[in-house]
């Protein structure tokens, strides 16, 4: 740190991504990823639109959002794309949470949400799980706390019901409730449709995991027009041309090939189907998860040592050294190749 | 807006980016952009890259960084990149400014940094350039606030020297000052080597202007490895991916092809003397500019009706309704035959 840094970032814990090695080549199952490349369509495009990198991005992403509100069966002042979803969800600590408007979410969740909060200076509370990572809706009901939900959660890839989440935001009405679906494709109920009722529901999504799109950086926040109306003045006052005009370009083509989407969340829904199986099979503990990744605690096995001893045979998994999550580890779900070599080197192990 | 906005961004005016027009086409001639396509080295490893985008970019940009640091003399601590320089910026005054730490920039620069300020609540000085738009050195000596030069500076394109910066840098040792040199490639002279002597020194650059990437969307900050690693702890803290890979991979192929850079930034000089002594020859005012932009000022010819006058001709300038700036209007130096556009537009309605 420098003697110049302002002190309201004393106390900054940044967030740690996911290892990215380039010393080995691994079987990455580390960071959440697609094992399928992006459609073919969607590097097309993005080729074709880097011919051009002379001229700055539309600011206003008007070809994403056109196509994207068709599908999504909103209108055009009801969407917003970020650099990532994690710009979004910057926006929105920025926009709707202050000293006087606190955040809360799961104390198990998505790391980022406590270090956006922290950079932000909110104040947050962190809502404790159930024993089986499961969320009491009455912890989130009235608590006039501006609040995070991942669903489905991470790491565990547990949902909960839209009827929950409405009754969440019918009772903090002056509050806006932010649903973050990065992995809804895989399985989740998208709130998506009840933004037209309740005007304090933000969605947030993501290109990265069912799009196969985590290096180009896209993501979106759907909300009635007024929310993104603010999160636009936030865009503006940080960084009009924050969508990059190859990634833009990328975004409409995987938009608009949707039997490739399909088919690729449904081989990843299977292979969680099969691998969750296999584990539980080998004794693990594993949620019932809905995203494109397993969280799996072994018998006998502590997480931490599963996820070394996996790394020495070069297969990367996700271990988070927390009290409550140090038991298990968060496997992405690869192709049923990388998942048999990870069966198959998990059961050597437990040998 | 919402209910729901923070009240700390009641008064937020957000940045207006230049015009982006859809409905005609336009010689564009408003966000200096560079009339030349990326370079084709560029452009390829762009396309090569968006094949992986299902792979998270590196965070730490190991790839771009090795090349920058061993074209411009410096290590890897001494350098970070961001999603256009736009964010460098962003990131400097949320580290480096606070309450106690208030701003100053001149009254007339690049219009994001009282945007920047006012997001981030931090008090800020405008401090008034000469009649001619020239700096006076002394009104930045010993000011004991953060401090944010253009240099070239914008929309005027004129310069300071390096001997001035070094008075700023050494008289203000416990703030930081920005140098922000996104258009040093057009004849400026950088601070870069300065960062050894300063510790209070932070340069910010882009790729956007000289290096044609305005479309993907890449900035970067040199300073010594204390000024970056608080930068970092920022980006951790916001958006850990921020550069996505095609725009990494472009940087890489731009800063390889250094032949197609030189000859394109020689292009944009040579043009630009000429562009300003046809518009002397005509009777404007024009600055001294450094910059790949000329500001000028008509005889008899208000700045705004100029300004839509050409517009109307199918030629986009740029042109700021401030009371200081109204009379001229900033135009990108485009290429040769967009220029002789341009002054034959201008020459029939001088008429």
């Amino acid at each position: 740190m420098s003697r110049f840094f302002s002190e309201k970032y004393a106390s900054l814990v940044p967030y740690v991504p996911g290892e990215q090695p380039k010393t080995r080549q691994f079987i990455k199952l580390n960071t959440n990823e697609s094992p399928f490349p992006p459609s073919p369509l969607a590097v097309s495009m993005a080729a074709k639109a880097a011919e051009h990198f002379e001229l700055y991005s539309d600011p206003e992403c008007r070809d994403l959002k056109a196509i994207a509100c068709q599908q999504l069966g909103i209108c055009e002042e009801e969407i917003l794309f970020t650099n990532g979803s994690d710009e979004i969800l910057n926006f929105a600590f920025m926009a709707f949470c202050d000293a006087n408007h606190p955040a809360a979410f799961p104390d198990i969740t998505y790391g980022f949400y406590s270090v956006f909060a922290d950079l932000n200076g909110v104040p947050y509370e962190a809502i404790p799980l159930a024993e089986d990572f499961s969320l009491n809706v009455q912890d989130y009901m009235g608590i006039h706390k501006t609040i995070f939900i991942a669903n489905p959660n991470a790491p565990t890839g547990l949902t909960i019901s839209l009827s929950d989440i409405e009754r969440i935001a019918a009772t903090n009405p002056d509050n806006v409730v932010v649903i973050d679906e990065a992995y809804v494709d895989f399985g989740g109920e998208s709130a998506v449709p009840l933004i037209h009722k309740y005007d304090n529901l933000l969605i947030t999504r993501t290109f990265s995991k069912s799009r196969s799109m985590a290096g180009a950086r896209l993501g979106f926040g759907i909300g009635c027009k007024e929310l993104i109306a603010d999160l636009n003045a936030i865009k503006y006052s940080t960084n009009p041309y924050n969508v990059n005009s190859a990634t833009m370009a990328a975004g409409v083509g995987a938009l608009q090939d949707e039997a490739y989407f399909r088919t690729n969340c449904a081989a990843i829904i299977q292979t969680r189907a099969w691998v969750t199986e296999q584990l539980r099979h080998l004794g693990f503990r594993v949620t019932e998860s809905r995203g494109n990744f397993v969280f799996a605690a072994a018998p006998n096995y502590p997480g931490q040592k599963l996820y070394l001893d996996l790394k020495a045979k070069g297969i990367l998994v996700r271990h988070f050294q927390t009290p409550r999550l140090k038991d298990y580890n968060r496997i992405t779900i690869g192709n049923r190749m990388q998942m048999e070599e990870l069966l198959r080197a998990i059961e050597e192990l437990m040998l």
